[in-house]
């Protein structure tokens, strides 16, 4: 008996094929990036699919996802301060600017970076690299509270 | 019968997983962004799957994609004006300019944002947030026809 | 019997969904795009699968992906020095620079475009358009292997 076999009448490959979905919410400071890998994680192991992706999706147009360098500090502080540099808040051209200076730059910065991230699972595990962490960047100066969502999809 | 039924004995998560895919066309007028959530809403409503993903594919190197902010234009404007400033189309270096002055620069800006956005599906709908609309983002001047790709997979 | 194994008929949309995982590596000579879109393809037609979708993700954080206009290497070569000015190596307020003036750009440059991306597979093939080919964008000056790894999911 095979990966996913069947016994009696099967039409086509009747695998164990499953989709699952899970959120969890995240309390920002204001700007900055938080890792939730481990958050991802459980949501995959809890799954029990082993071969398959998981994604990840952020429900705002002023926070973003980015996979970023999960050891040393100091990266995630460099690449914090390059966005500040790369679209600054005092661009005095900016017509939305309803709720503040850091209106503007937080859809940019969301923009520049990611909404959606997939990641291959395999033997039960997402497959990310030894220093790859997953992490919510907020771009508003003021503390949010910011919805993940995930689906972890295979068999 | 419901969704996905399985006459029979069934155990295990022999579930009703599928994917399907559908496309369409948008005329664009030259640069700028152009909203295409509805269109790919009404796929995922077509497509009867519950949980899972649609996965949404952009088939040009000059055309892109960018979740953002649907609810005040002026966002869209200052985005799409930052992208004229991030990326000039007067930089003297550029070597590909066959097709004008906005060819590189089209390139460089879909290289920045997204060819492919993954959104999850949770109860037969998009789990976008109350703010994120999925836009169709054109770098050229020139209107063009640009073609997306969706599947939508789950159970 | 196996995780998703069926006894009886089965009838409905239990379908020969499945997904496979593929990797390989890539060594490359230093900074620069180096195409994949063939690696790719042939875990796909190797998948058998022919609805659904391939994902490619690149295990590193100083390495990432673009989808790119894979006719002229002029327009790559411009991409790379457009990179090259927007993240400058001589940024003299960076603190992450343990391993070089190349440190901590390969980072922002790896977040600037995509760890994952999601390619619609139709027909058994990806619905990649006529230029648009898939690259490793290695960011490091210093020749690395790079690890990618694919899940073609769908039925």
């Amino acid at each position: 008996m095979g990966d996913g076999a069947c016994l009696g009448v099967v039409v086509g490959r009747c695998r164990g094929m499953a989709a699952t979905s899970f959120s969890f919410e995240i309390g920002t400071r204001g700007k900055g990036t938080i890792e939730i890998t481990d958050r991802v994680a459980e949501g995959v192991a809890g799954s029990a699919i082993r071969t398959g992706t998981v994604t990840v999706f952020v429900r705002h147009t002023s926070a973003s996802l980015v996979i970023m360098e999960n050891a040393d500090p100091s990266a995630r502080r460099d690449l914090e301060e390059y966005f500040e540099r790369l679209v600054p808040e005092d661009s005095r051209w900016f017509t939305h600017t309803i709720e503040g200076p850091d209106d503007m730059p937080s859809h940019i910065r969301m923009a520049l970076t990611r909404t959606s991230e997939v990641i291959p699972v395999v033997g039960g595990r997402m497959v990310l690299g030894t220093w790859q962490g997953i992490f919510l960047f907020e771009h508003r100066r003021a503390p949010h509270r910011r919805q993940v969502v995930c689906v972890v999809a295979g068999e």
